[in-house]
């Protein structure tokens, strides 16, 4: 993300943060070093975690009530990372306020918030942008070039698997919590909407939301996509294979310099000498190819990208409308569950706006 | 399996093998070291395969009739490794000719095909067996047996992932080929039957079976299983995670020396200081520990069970009981994957037979 | 490390860190929440540098000149994270203020100035300690546990190979920067001092210091060190072999999870039954396990441990006699490296203290 | 190695095989499958070993008496895998009956021996060839082309791990068993010869050969080679690190699929802004590529180079004098192991033959 110099000139953005429990520290400490932007003032409920934050930050102010955020002038944007259940009502009520909206994922419970949401966010003409995160990650955006410049082919499938002991969260289950990552990321690789959803999942803590899950997605294509996320897992994992006609890529993401490897393994289909009704499956395999990739923190990315869209009056790549469509697939694949894995319909979106690159 | 001393005064048990492709060799291995076994004729119909089974066996009978096996007086049993949709017609004609039979996975098309063959081994008082190789390997036998000393306490989820490059097959899809290995672990590890399946697969080569599939089993317990398996990967996958309320097990197939991990890792549940009507969730971590398996091959071990089932009058392990099961759930699975993954329920046995050791 | 209650009333320890530049920022942080200190001043030749301590922590003083601290009566205790050729001048310097001292490894550029630390830390009674964090990591305490409790049996031999991309050092070769965790962890854990020492090395960067080394350290039994460093490795390696008559380690640094392992493997030795000058040996295989270690990072630990010396006029662990051990081993290895190998004696301790664990 | 056309009319070689125990088998194995070879004979003292070999290959003949192949005209050429103590009589007496020999490694136990077989196959016109399997294998050709072509520029270091539980051998230690695998790559991917060597070991069997090793190669240029060997490690290694100054290899002979690794990083090297005396050193880091290689077994492609050799009357790759370089450096490696690790120079050749590339 290059500013250009004329942009130097402008006062810098001010930025307040609403919540310092998980996430937050990280927005702060990301903002904090984005050129064009300035921290003004953090906001928690629990002033235990407003004393870390200053002990940290000793120059930025500190609240417990957000509305005190809303109503301070020096504060052009607000980035909200509090549980989900709260994100429709700070985003809505910062909107009104006219301030720029930055979300941490997923942008909100349902599908019907969102609109709303983006509906504000017009009217105001201010920013809304949602924190789908590996979209801003080095490796999926080589993956997005790789496949954007035909290097896998056609996409046969997209396998991923998210799981880890913990955190089990209490107002969302896992699908909101992992799975949101993998669609956004399909979305942003595949420039595609699924046609359908079939989800299963179950609780293992009585009353509380499913930690495992599994989802396919299917495409107008033939390629399907499948994600697996458990809270409840021995070992960390967070592996994606992706598999084209011409190569195939497995995205390792707790590899510390390998993360994506391209393969350049296939079958190659050919008609039987015997006969015209049969065909041949042959093997392929080449080279394995590991590119190199920036060690950039997704979060830095996209901190810039937040302040650049401000300053320029751009849409962010992660607008409104990428969060509302992850929203919409969420609640298929949440009916799906419900019905033991039935398909759902997934409602196509008027026009499909592709995704452009970020610098 | 220890063959007590009085059977070795007793005969060897003569035996043909039907198909000398990918598995029949390792078939012919396994027997040829076989106590109690002498491997009287080999079959193919393709003369080559016959001639290199001479080239390493040259004292064994040969032929491409394998009517003619079943006309020899010295050929107590068959043992059957030919491609699936022969399994049926060869199996039923050795049983008819009164010998006992062992098929390679699966036992046979459809469930009703197994049936008439389980009806048949009644009547000629032979013994029927299918290979389900896993359950006679050292890994899935410590597996049952910790899960049978509530090592791993309540079983809350079975997830596997069979993935590799090939080999497409024609006459079956990729779950008849790879899911059937999991359906028989499952069976055998947790004696139960899932109350329904859903399933999703989806084909890459035009007029081909399904090459990728995932399947989701439920059953009455909150514990669920599921299996992803792939004829189309760039790397090889053979994993299964394992999760219990009170330990977890990593089984990773590929892995020299330790191939089954147990985890002393889960969740601990207890009501929240602040509300009764909230849980608090916390994280539990303590040591890991990888038993020690023994070396021995699973086909071994399988052909003396089959070779003393015979000489004993025993049921096997693996019989046809066991082997309808699987394809019972594999027959759902199909027409889950005709529905998009709509759950289909599956039948219940009667009767649910609950597996002995195998010494 | 406990505290004991009756410290609580005592004032804290002030702290004052000297360097601030790659391994200075751990030192601070690690003190900042250590009770008992208070830090009161980071100092370093660059404003630069010295300007983002005050951004990150923005109450504590700073200076450029080292001497503002020594005169400084708030200051209590100096940390030194400078190049290793100042180590000397400025830690002699702050005992001779009468300070307590806390240094980086290596101690010093030689033996005989570590002698007069030693001697100058006496006199002004005072706590001269290096920082040598392996043996405060918990893997590491771990290990010096299982030996100390003979689960290992006789130890045959410790290998071990740290290497990685840089950082190449200008005033300090390779076995300086990374071989001296090895020869602190080995001190540690096996209680005894090498009788002679064979290395060797090379530079590839004309001019520099050697880049890459291999170390052997010859004890009284027929335990054998190894330790392999190397500074221009493609890929990042901590490994480290233990091996003893009962059981055997591995120790990878760079697990997240399963650092150390115990296996149960080893060889039996037994008298041939066809010659009684002929050995049999055997070979046995037991279960692999995995101790759960605490996630407390070791310069925790340290930073606890350096200020409870000082409390309580305790001996630290890594005293400065361990740190001259220490440097005798690296400056017997460099005369090896100058012969290409040939053995050089090291000097045997009068009486060789033990070590005792930190609680 | 492709055998031209007008080879195909001449006589087979016959082949007798001396030893029938680890090795021998594979050597029976991959003969039998070598166009233009005849396996004769089969010869081992234990007649156990012998039955077993007949079960296996039924229509070669078999003898405890070596004398008796050495007498069978049928015998072209005889392939020993024996005891290393009695590779030079076998080899020795094969020779004077003038037959070609090929002896597994170590090709003797002294130069003396090897000069002598040098010698006797250059009277006799015969092909003397030594079984240094791993330069036929498809990583280490990979790995000497790229060499070759320059990819990785000045060979900077070679160092190599060879560990496992395992074969402790009676007659020879660790380096002429594990090390001697290094030290033939070593002269075959970088066509040089040491210029002395620093080696350490030790025995951890009373009264049995050293089972853990070191072993230090200096050569003309700044390249120094490294190879640890151990015989009682918990797991097994078989991995070398070979760094050049443009890039890098990992070759890990454990890895099922990705063997060799091409890691385009290093150093860079500047004057400083600040200084001409003063060096800045940076990294670079770019793409990791992993060539395919193909899946032939090295034992298939040297058994069709000796048979070419015999045919053609060639030189073989791993001839005497390649054999007898290893061993001069074993030979000093000895020495040096005696005098814990003082250099100990190596015999320059005359005129240092280049290894030529098979086909």
């Amino acid at each position: 993300m290059t500013i250009s110099r004329d942009l130097s000139s402008l006062p810098a953005v001010g930025i307040a943060v609403i919540g310092y429990g998980y996430w937050g520290p990280n927005l702060v400490r990301n903002f904090a070093k984005t050129e064009g932007a300035r921290i003004v003032s953090i906001s928690d409920l629990d002033p235990a975690k407003l004393a870390s934050a200053t002990r940290a930050y000793p120059g930025i102010g500190q609240t417990t009530d957000f509305r005190a955020l809303l109503d301070d002038d020096r504060v052009d944007a607000v980035a909200i990372a509090t549980p989900v259940r709260t994100h429709y009502q700070l985003a809505l009520a910062a909107l009104e306020a006219g301030k720029h909206v930055l979300v941490e994922k997923p942008l909100a419970e349902t599908s019907a918030q969102v609109r709303h949401l983006m509906a504000e966010a017009q009217r105001r003409n201010v920013v809304l942008m949602v924190d789908h995160t590996f979209i801003y990650t080095p490796a999926v955006r080589k993956i997005r070039e790789l496949i954007g410049e035909q290097v896998l082919g056609d996409i046969y499938y997209y396998e991923s698997t998210r799981a880890s002991l913990g955190l089990f969260q209490s107002d969302v289950n896992v699908i909101w919590d992992l799975a949101v990552h993998d669609i956004s990321i399909i979305q942003y690789i595949m420039n595609d909407t699924p046609l359908a959803v079939s989800a299963t999942a179950v609780s293992h803590v009585a009353g509380n939301p499913e930690n495992i899950a599994h989802i396919a997605l299917f495409f107008r294509s033939s390629c399907v996509a499948h994600i697996s996320v458990n809270w409840l897992s021995p070992v960390k994992v967070r592996q994606t294979f992706i598999g084209g006609s011409r190569k195939m890529i497995l995205y390792d993401d707790l590899e510390s310099t390998e993360k994506v490897k391209v393969y350049d393994k296939g079958v190659t289909v050919s008609v039987s000498a015997e006969s015209v009704n049969q065909l041949r499956i042959g093997y392929r395999a080449g080279d394995t190819w590991s590119p190199h990739l920036p060690a950039k923190e997704a979060l830095e990315t996209e901190a810039e990208h937040f302040v650049d869209c401000i300053r320029r009056g751009k849409m962010p790549l992660s607008d409104g409308a990428s969060g509302l469509r992850v929203i919409e697939i969420l609640e298929a694949a949440g009916k799906s569950i419900a019905a033991q894995g039935t398909p759902i319909p997934i409602e196509q979106p008027a026009q499909h706006r592709l995704y452009e690159g970020v610098a």
